[in-house]
């Protein structure tokens, strides 16, 4: 158990830390809080935010490794016999909220749980990435869901079709019937594999999402954009808050666990607007957004 | 069933007009928008939204009524022979964001739930309010709980003691160990009087919260304030966000129920913002709020 974690814990860790060239390599002018903490939990973790720079309003890149005595329900809804043991957890959370209305969000996790059982070690993986864009780029999906679907099928054909599947149903906004965005892959309980395998995976699931998404970033990132289109990125960023505070597990696993609140919600976007009813103008953005975007399936055919 | 249920509904339709006159007479260049809905489970109501004035950013002041097959279970927690059954709802929520950081943003709720069980008819009235001061003035926050207090005695000595307890526990922000506000009443499962007293009394709430608010704010919507103290209420009122999202039991029966999305979040403020650590000029507004307001627990004495 000791092995497998820490092997994990020193890549992921190590992950974090190259995300600090990339960011800081993509917009000069960007802000660094590196903030490392301790819980008195007996975990660990390494806050890393970008912000204020030209093209990057806020990028959080989370790194924590936690101990506990008792598996909370939000990590062992599909694991009943493990609810209540005595775990390790390793992760890497990341939102990015560009400052670009023409540049999407995105959010990659990638995490490691280890238990026991019995005396036998019990691991998985989890993880994935999303995208999210405000105004969007046919040819951006495509590229992100192409570059998933080669990169999965390096370890199995099928796992894109099914991990595409559990993203769409994951970041659903139940609410309002509207999917966060355009999706990625999302995986859970990974152990299908062996050890190796599932870390490799895992490995090429980080750098997928970080090739892909500042790829993005740098062709949209100085596309003109003025208040209007702006005031509808703040608008649909509601959505996003929506998703994260009253569906995503990750975060309610965080407030449920009682960790340091500060790294779980840098998740939230920096500036957001919730008003009664979108105005005309955003009304016609989000009808094109809707209809070309967040109800298409199928990226890669 | 259907005669109180009628009359409790007629009274909240009335409530809720008689605050067009209020808001507007308080801001007379607020637009407002008048939004009569019916939903495809049979309920109806108005939703009134008082926007962009001068000193009102957003005033949100909702009529629903509606009934169900099915009592979800955000609203029968406290009542699990009733989970499933039939129900008729009615009710007011209100919630008021001020433009100007020195008036606080306050919130009321009034409720009516008539269901059946065996036969007999199973009513209560629900409700309360609450007061979240940014840049607070203890003199608003004794006579705020002062009028409570004289409100309640006049139908039971004890009560606003055991209701100010309801709304300190209810409006805690779990995860930050932190209050939503200074508080105010907070009453559910209302039927220990006859119908008529606790119809009175639930009249009476909605009277005390609209005289007290506005007379606080008519005393400080003309306050002075710069951007600093606005980003403060900014960055604040991302706590209103993660109380009504993640804790809410209003918020999450709407969105269990399936309600008219745009009216449940109405509650939202307009403008928010969660950067990741407060600056130090938050950080000391922030410290005041804490010491003077959120951690004081007896303001009528």
């Amino acid at each position: 158990m000791v092995e497998k974690f820490a092997q994990v814990e020193k890549w992921v860790s190590s992950a974090q830390e190259s995300y600090f060239e990339i960011i800081s390599g993509a917009d000069t002018a960007v802000e660094v809080d590196d903030d490392k903490w301790t819980s008195n939990h007996g975990g660990h973790g390494r806050t890393l935010i970008f912000q204020n720079g030209k093209t990057i309003e806020k990028f959080a890149v989370n790194f924590s490794s936690i101990m506990g005595n008792k598996l909370p329900p939000a990590a062992s809804s599909k694991r009943p016999e493990l609810a209540g043991r005595p775990f390790r957890a390793v992760g890497l959370s990341i939102v990015f909220h560009p400052t670009n209305p023409f540049v999407p969000t995105a959010h990659e996790n990638i995490r490691f749980f280890s238990s026991t059982l019995d005396g036998e070690e019990v691991w998985w993986f989890g993880g994935g990435f999303d995208l999210t864009p405000y105004f969007g780029f046919k040819g951006d999906c495509k590229r992100w869901h192409k570059s998933a679907k080669n990169m999965c099928e390096k370890f199995d054909p099928h796992i894109y079709d099914e991990f595409k599947k559990n993203c769409d149903e994951y970041f659903m906004i139940k609410h309002r019937n509207e999917p966060r965005g355009v999706g990625g892959i999302f995986f859970d309980d990974l152990n299908r594999w062996s050890f190796d395998e599932c870390f490799e995976f895992t490995q090429s699931v980080n750098s997928c999402f970080s090739n892909e998404y500042f790829t993005i970033f740098k062709n949209r990132c100085e596309h003109e954009y003025g208040q209007v289109e702006k005031n509808f990125q703040l608008y649909r960023r509601g959505r996003y808050v929506e998703f994260n505070l009253v569906y995503d597990r990750g975060t309610l696993f965080g407030l449920q666990f009682g960790g340091r609140i500060q790294s779980i919600l840098a998740s939230l976007p920096p500036t957001v607007s919730w008003p009664y009813q979108a105005t005309n103008l955003n009304q016609s953005f989000e009808k094109k957004l809707m209809e070309e975007f967040l109800t298409v399936n199928d990226w890669v055919n």
